[in-house]
């Protein structure tokens, strides 16, 4: 599983070269940042109802919505999910083992 | 930087066994859903504010702080951070051909 | 302007005679519960992307709306805008014209 | 019930001259404007929560906790509750006859 976010993004980026018209995302970045913003408020409030709703498929569905626009307010920003995972290892002091094994390289 | 969630989600189920006055996210579990939906709710208001101010730090810092909520929900509900990418790269057909390709070298 | 939330209450009560195609607040109670509530995580957030932008007209026409879905949800619980008033006026001491009349009789 | 949100106004009005540290709503003016919204993010999450689990008294609660972070924000910014009646009472045609009819009297 351990590349879909970066993936993911890389489908955000080329996005930006496609029409409002035959894409969410492009017209999600056309909209501007207002309308990002204003689907993160919505897909937090969504998973937070279906949490309380009890059912679990429903939570994966709504934070995987929530996630995913998370995704395009970076990608509209200039940013990549690896700056949000770089600050979680930073906290969290995971060790980054791969990157252990090529530094013993 | 591809290990990060799931490391961050074996974190947060070791904490599962320690004591509230101990460990933040403990406590998060010893006061059980509710608090955990807010602070949700919190994060991602800090992350509209962040974005609407323009500080790329601070959106990484509020983001990332959205994105451990959003973990520490998902391991109170028994869920891994794994379902949501499963979910994402179903929606967009995100093929994990890279990782089978380097699988056949 | 004092009688306005009252008058909106009335409106909102006899909305729930309504067809759901006709009326969009009887459309609100129709699609239920978990529909009302996101439209309050909406205007909230709304609310605060406009508050951030710094206009005026915006925060009032967007907390007109949080306001309103408010409403719509007190009327979906069979609740009154009074009965958060009487909160208020409960917490703030706020001294009850009305009430002090009647203890002069 | 009719004059709560206007004495509240006049209260939040007063607090502009107190010190941080003697009243809560000071603090919320001198910690700024992002400090205020989070408090909106906050209390809508709390009542969507409430309204979820069914309680009536904790929907009232955290109703009125939202109304009163909303009328911080609207004293902040030079606003007051009048200003959000008068869109409500101009979007719902509400007449104001009543009002009208008693000063004719």
């Amino acid at each position: 599983m351990s590349d879909v976010l970066s993936q993911l993004a890389d489908v955000l980026e080329q996005r930006k070269q496609e029409s409002p018209d035959s894409s969410y995302v492009a017209s999600l970045y056309n909209k501007g940042l207002d309308t990002i913003l204003k689907k993160i408020g919505e897909e937090a409030t969504e998973t937070v109802i279906a949490a309380k709703g009890g059912d679990k498929e429903q939570i994966i569905y709504e934070m995987a919505d929530l996630w995913f626009h998370s995704m395009v307010l970076l990608a509209d920003q200039g940013l990549h999910p690896d700056d949000i995972l770089q600050e979680l290892q930073r906290r969290f002091g995971l060790s980054g083992l791969e990157e252990k094994a090529q530094r013993t390289k």
